[in-house]
């Protein structure tokens, strides 16, 4: 595994990085963006929060628009940005190139439709192989906490859920919370996983914490912390986000989630940025 | 006086906000941008740092990269954004729309020459037609202090020269310190303000900061304390901002200039976002 680094910037006495590599799970070349704080540059071994972008989002917006470096570095936690899809000329997009499928919108399942599903596979370079060659690459622990915002809120529930044993905590801004029951998620588990609405709920934040302890074999596993903020002002929050499902599924299967509801803010980056602070002392007290 | 709001988010408790309004002084349509501390929703009269952006820059840059409406909203300092030119399909542009001139590059001076003497009064418009404006529709009082980076550097720094009285404080990151010597700095002080260099020197910092003391009559003016912060790692010190201009000239003239070199930084928004938190509490000791 090798990555070519394609850009570095100082920053609070550490280093944003950008990485290009080809991702064999994706069949394509793929671009990551990493925070390493000041500790790594003394060998120290730091853990790692994984960021999901929300749609339309390449791995910049997070590292360029969050303000979240002061902190990391303050903590010693490093910050690794995914793109939010496969990339290039030869992988399928929209047919009306929307922003909402297909290219900037890889939704983190794996895909098992046509034409989909040969470069779709977004789970499987979150979960496994973007760890893989970041831990390889990187003066970083293997102790990883998960966050994102929107279409990556979504991804981060879900792939926290479904891993519990690889993630020591969660959060989310603003996330898709029930994707079965809303357009975005209706249009892209279809695309990507067919009608067959049963294979959709693996991929649904709500469902899966529902399941999670009552449904679930004994022993019952270890339940990873989650925060949620989600903004009062958010245009997308009733017909797209729905943040009453997953309260709900944590009332009743006894998750342990905080949501928090933020009165007045929205959907931006404005948003994130005002309490990015909070989410990474929440991961920090959980890393240690 | 007005001005039409075009997007309002809430952060940190207060409020980013842009304004479209016709500009008397520059002939046309400008957008800028405000953050508002929520010490401002009580009524409270809130001092304004000025913010000059960089080549290429809009009023969004800052607003979306730097991080500094966190501490704003800790102080209590309201920051104007305004755009980097004249804008509008009538302006005139660099003829081969080069970054470093023309649209995106007003330079901050008062252009005297065709076809740029119609529009390219950024000068007037920052000291006089803006601060007009914001004090006339928010509630801030008439404290100001200014800053920006490299271009917008320069423009604070000659801004602040040039009206003692107007500015409590004065900071820059990576400015065009000198730009009677620079490539930037002779392209454009030549274009819009003709062969006679003797012209350009009244939009020099080093210039004019060499003469601040020396060269005035008695009783020798407040002159406003200055800082600047240059990255080490800077691509465009050497040969464009010359740091080292703005110090000789300070030591020369005993000015109240702190200018700090940092070790490896570049000459992006995370250098800028590294030490805003230093400008801003700079600032707020000089607004008191």
């Amino acid at each position: 595994m090798n990555a070519v680094n394609i850009s570095s910037n100082k920053s609070f006495g550490g280093w944003n990085k950008q990485y290009s590599h080809f991702s064999e799970v994706l069949g394509c070349q793929m671009r990551f963006a990493i925070y390493l704080p000041p500790q790594t540059s003394t060998g120290e071994k730091v853990p790692v929060l994984y960021w999901l972008s929300g749609l339309t989002c390449t791995d910049e917006n997070f590292m360029h628009k969050a303000g979240a470096q002061r902190v990391a570095a303050e903590l010693g936690i490093a910050i690794v940005a995914p793109d939010t899809s496969p990339r290039g000329e030869e992988i399928p997009d929209d047919a009306e190139a929307a922003y909402d499928f297909g290219l900037g919108a890889g939704f983190y399942v794996n895909a098992t439709q046509a034409p989909w599903s040969k470069h779709y596979q977004m789970y499987d370079y979150v979960v496994k192989e973007l760890p893989e060659l970041v831990e390889s690459l990187f003066s970083v622990s293997s102790r990883r906490a998960i966050s994102g915002h929107s279409m990556g809120g979504h991804g981060a529930l879900v792939v926290a859920l479904k891993n519990a044993e690889r993630y020591a905590s969660v959060s989310a801004f603003s996330p898709i919370s029930n994707p079965v029951n809303c357009p975005w998620g209706q249009k892209a588990l279809r695309n990507y996983l067919g009608d067959d609405r049963q294979n959709w709920a693996q991929y649904d934040a709500s469902e899966l914490m529902k399941a999670s302890v009552s449904d679930l074999p004994e022993p019952v596993p270890r339940l990873v912390p989650a925060l949620v903020d989600q903004g009062g002002a958010d245009d997308f929050m009733v017909e797209q986000l729905k943040p009453e499902a997953l309260e709900e599924a944590a009332n009743v299967s006894g998750y342990p989630l905080e949501l928090r509801r933020q009165d007045g803010y929205d959907h931006s980056y404005f948003f994130i940025a005002s309490f990015i602070e909070d989410h990474l002392r929440f991961h920090a007290a959980n890393l240690k």
